[in-house]
């Protein structure tokens, strides 16, 4: 406390001394969000794009609530337009001496109603959003009647034909398993490998609206959209459902799709072990 | 036939002679109009305002489609933002030679994404998508839980507090019968009589969603909502259930309300003899 002193001696009223606190620096708080992404332009930053992004939002709100500059890791890089009802962040509050289980409630009072924090926890520091997940799920909402809804417009994909979902759900099992989703895949960032595990793909059918659940231990870049343009091109019977087994296979991206509208798409749940 | 020999001699060739035709003066169609009011300034044409109404989009693209000026009579004037899922509309197609049941299809190729033509039927002349209604019903929807919900923003009031719809139900049964309406009656257009019969007052909840469903041979200006702003308080506990007979018993618009938010309200029906 010799600087405390020296500041004392020299007159200086000293109201409050702020440590950096080690156990601060290795905090973690991991928080669920939801959000409409039809005016975002995705959830990730984008380098030289004058759009805004659901986590500039994001980070911009609780920078404010915090007092200082935060950075939040996101799970999933959600295309422009995609929604999502679980996606997951994490961030290192600094010195923000918030209870983690009250940044959802603080962040919810400044947020767009367009976004929402549905729950925050703390978490190990080892931690990482994206690092530690083991599965995500991918829903895609096809509107599927004679006439558009004015209602599920954002949120979903109209097709006016009926759809065999019953041929659609016999394609769709054929991508489960550990394979090389190169076909379903649009050139983007570079990947490591286009090897994924699809976990489940499951097609149902509730009333006018047909649902395609897509879980998988990772997804390629527009893969969850080819996936689901494929299955409704074996839906509306312009392929067969062996047809994807033969796409999958083919490795080739020109056979895969085409990509579903993103309005249709919505990141639902992260799994961590 | 003189007029078109006379043409003949003259050397014009005629292609169609286009008589007016006494029967199609008295065709009539009935559309069922479904629509998101987020982005519309109210159902009803407003003179003198640079808003976008859902009348005006409508007869814009009828008319296209006719080649001639089409005017529609809508059964209710909803408020900015007030959505609907059972609008009715009537109108006469003139010379418009399409089959009654085909305007729904021609117009929903023009219609813009938020608002959709559900069905098209003709009815007789003397039908009247206002006069002729005997009811109608709307439904105020809240949300009702802790976190706000992206998805739902645009169609539901966000009530985060629990609501007790039981006390909501015994208070909107007092409003069922014949009464005179003026203390949920915000001063717009005169009317000659503020006496309306409620037909039907229920409350429900399904999940976080709190539905207000009210069916009356007729609402006031703001009538459904500031029923509904009523029965949130009811809900909330700030006043007893028996208290909305003392608030319609009193005639006092300042008693009743507030004026719930439109966007949790929408038309669902109108219904004719």
């Amino acid at each position: 406390m010799s600087l405390a002193n020296d500041l004392r001696s020299a007159g200086v009223k000293i109201l409050r001394i702020i440590k950096p606190d080690p156990e601060a620096a290795m905090r973690n708080i991991k928080v669920t969000i939801a959000y409409d992404g039809t005016n975002y332009y995705g959830f990730q930053e984008q380098r030289g794009t004058k759009f805004r992004t659901v986590q500039e939002v994001i980070e911009e709100r609780l920078s404010r609530l915090a007092g200082e500059q935060i950075r939040v890791i996101g799970a999933g890089r959600t295309d422009a337009g995609v929604h999502a009802r679980g996606q997951v962040i994490n961030f290192n509050p600094g010195n923000w001496p918030i209870p983690p289980e009250r940044v959802a409630y603080a962040l919810n009072s400044l947020l767009p109603r367009d976004i929402a924090a549905l729950e925050s926890v703390e978490v190990p520091p080892s931690f990482h959003a994206r690092f530690s997940a083991v599965a995500k799920t991918y829903r895609y909402t096809i509107y599927n009647a004679r006439v558009h809804s004015p209602f599920l417009r954002l949120y979903s994909y109209h097709v006016p034909r009926r759809l065999d979902v019953e041929a659609m759900q016999a394609g769709a099992a054929l991508l489960i398993g550990r394979h090389d989703f190169s076909a379903f895949r649009a050139l983007g960032t570079p990947v490591k490998s286009t090897v994924r595990t699809m976990l489940e793909a499951c097609v149902s059918r509730e009333g006018d609206l047909v649902y395609i659940d897509l879980k998988a231990d990772g997804f390629l870049y527009h893969m969850a959209r080819m996936i689901a343009g494929t299955l409704i091109r074996v839906g509306l019977g312009k392929i067969p459902p062996g047809e994807v087994a033969a796409i999958l296979k083919s490795r080739d991206s020109l056979r895969g799709g085409p990509t579903a509208p993103a309005r249709g798409l919505c990141l639902e749940k992260i799994e961590y072990t």
